[in-house]
């Protein structure tokens, strides 16, 4: 059945940040929905972002494209060109291989709801902005290259 | 910049179905965001279905995954087991390989907008469930073979 029934896909707040890089994605309450559904070529998350909760720390795919659409509430965007309310309909595309670390805050006293996609090689690398991590596939490294013991969730 | 100013992306309801196959999505007016924001590992479409316009005739592709997710509006989703009712908030998807023809139409005396999300194989096949036509990247075929002279717009 293409048309998905959204309150039968798990829903959860899982996350693979390690300590203390986990708090702040705490109230991000996400449904994987490419698995739910048969979709083998891209990942499509449907995300509720609570009060206070970001989407994830600042971040960049080295080979993988995100797109994301807001359904409703409202987000700030922040990148390293500064700071960008999304309302609504609003679309933001973060493509593979440029640095440019992204995440969206709900800084509103309402949910966000949005759709997350990413296609491209889900076992890449990427960076972080303004913490201590970089990854490839399912491990998180220190800057330093040293492992993390978390698993990352790709 | 990530975040995208639709305004600024050309709106267009070009088509490269032969006649009479193009009379349905005279109404369906878009905005290739991928292209306009580097997004290199997949497409994605902001889709303006005005009143009676249907988003394709009902198609699969053979290698590439589709997503939707209504903005606002609403259309009616059409495939081999009948009739679904997508309002805004609502997702659909379509794997890859899976020849369940679908599209959707605007059947309300409102616009639809949605987000529409392909990824995988571009230039691959895929066919038409109602209508004389198979397609492979670019090209469209008769189910006997014999060529279109419409070029395909993958």
């Amino acid at each position: 059945m293409p048309k998905l029934d959204l309150e039968a896909i798990l829903q959860t707040n899982q996350t693979g940040y390690p300590a203390p890089f986990n708090a702040e994605v705490a109230g991000r309450w996400y449904r994987r929905l490419g698995p739910a559904s048969g979709l083998t070529q891209m990942g499509v998350s449907h995300v509720v972002l609570k009060p206070g909760a970001w989407s994830s720390h600042r971040h960049w795919h080295d080979d993988e494209d995100e797109f994301v659409v807001i359904l409703s509430g409202e987000a700030e965007l922040v990148d390293d060109t500064g700071v960008h309310l999304l309302r609504a309909g609003d679309c933001a595309s973060f493509p593979a291989g440029q640095p440019n670390g992204h995440h969206l805050r709900n800084v509103s006293d309402e949910p966000c709801i949005l759709i997350a996609v990413g296609a491209g090689n889900r076992d890449g690398g990427g960076g972080y902005s303004d913490i201590d991590i970089m990854f490839s596939g399912d491990a998180y490294f220190h800057k330093d290259g040293t492992p993390y013991a978390a698993d990352r969730i790709p």
